[in-house]
């Protein structure tokens, strides 16, 4: 197998490099994907409307195993604040709050996305390895307030994988940045979601506009495949 | 006049502090928005073609003249990297050659995005004062490789206004981090614009989305009338 190859994405191929990859699970965690879930009880979400989010869990799944057995870093992350909320800014509090659900505020799986409640915690679907990276982050943006950064950079890592939810929050604010500071970044578009498939699409659109000057999308599929005929 | 009051945005009013605020005009230089700049040169775009970018330059001059009546702090900034290229990343490099318009490629208004050439200097409607700041940035986000963050914080800066191209691009990254580094971010979505419409909605359908918890978007007509009645 061949480490250095091109994965067909849109609006260009992805110019991978598999020795120096990481995959990327951004939040996929109770209090997104459960419907006892913080943000799904506050928004009043039936299990039927957490359809979109859900049905990337399998194809998560199979690209994590894919991504395991290519010997790629393994990175999951979690939004979550310290339980004092000394790391909310007054930003993200009054914006969370705006959104209906305010951080910090008590419910059956614990205070939302609050670190160590069992509503931050990963779906029990995914079990991070001893291997495994698991970063807890303040902000939408993995980059702020982590050591994401110089992580990526001490191990060699210039290609980033990015699965998880949702699209047009957390995974665009990290693509953007990630990008921005250097790294290649590839949206799996088919791993990714939003509670809302319209806001979804338009953080893809966001992605692959300008003719390519901001990034590239493609699909699990495409990716797997790629990878498998080199 | 009150210097917080609440301003008509969506999805949410924003919360001014009129006192705290800069206004960013972001990327306005001739590159982007001349028919002989770099970009629409090289992607053969017409006069016609350009007339989404140019329309916002007599509303952005509007809010410029109130914000320096206002006492607002003025920043502009310009996508311009060093002549030996030393801070453009490869991602970056590969991205805009993907796009079709290589940094550092000659044209009649000197190299691409480089420096100190005639095409990254502010378009000619602008004129920054001595007490301006003028941010040249290597990357998308205003934000990397740069001393923005300092500045802002030295000055006691907590509320950006965001004008400029392009709304999906470098409006986009700059907005994001900005809200995620704690800032209050509001759009001006009718003094930003993209070479397509469709992108500049995508970009603001994001910035709106998840119920708040992204962000703020209004007009100039929003912003100055609700300060003009305090």
């Amino acid at each position: 197998m061949k480490s250095d190859f091109n994965i067909p994405a849109r609006p260009h191929a992805f110019p991978m490099d598999i020795e120096h990859c990481a995959l990327l699970i951004i939040d996929m965690q109770n209090d997104f994907l459960m419907e006892d879930g913080g943000c799904p009880r506050l928004l009043g979400l039936s299990l039927a409307d957490l359809a979109p989010v859900r049905a990337i869990i399998p194809r998560i799944s199979r690209v994590l195993d894919w991504a395991r057995a290519s010997g790629l870093t393994i990175i999951f992350t979690r939004e979550a604040v310290e339980p004092d909320l000394s790391d909310l800014t007054l930003s993200k509090d009054i914006r969370y709050k705006n959104a209906g659900y305010p951080v910090g505020s008590p419910g059956p799986m614990g205070r939302l996305l609050v670190k160590g409640e069992f509503g931050t915690q990963i779906i029990e679907e995914f079990v991070p390895e001893e291997s495994d990276i698991v970063i807890d982050k303040p902000a939408q943006s993995v980059f702020i307030g982590t050591n994401l950064e110089a992580l990526l950079k001490e191990k060699g890592i210039s290609h980033l994988l990015f699965t998880g939810v949702t699209t047009q929050c957390c995974i665009l604010a990290t693509y953007r940045q990630g990008n921005d500071l250097g790294f290649f970044g590839l949206l799996l578009e088919d791993c990714c979601a939003a509670f809302s498939p319209q806001e979804h699409a338009a953080a893809v659109d966001v992605i692959i506009s300008e003719g390519g000057a901001v990034g590239w999308s493609t699909t699990s599929e495409q990716l797997i495949t790629s990878a498998e005929s080199c």
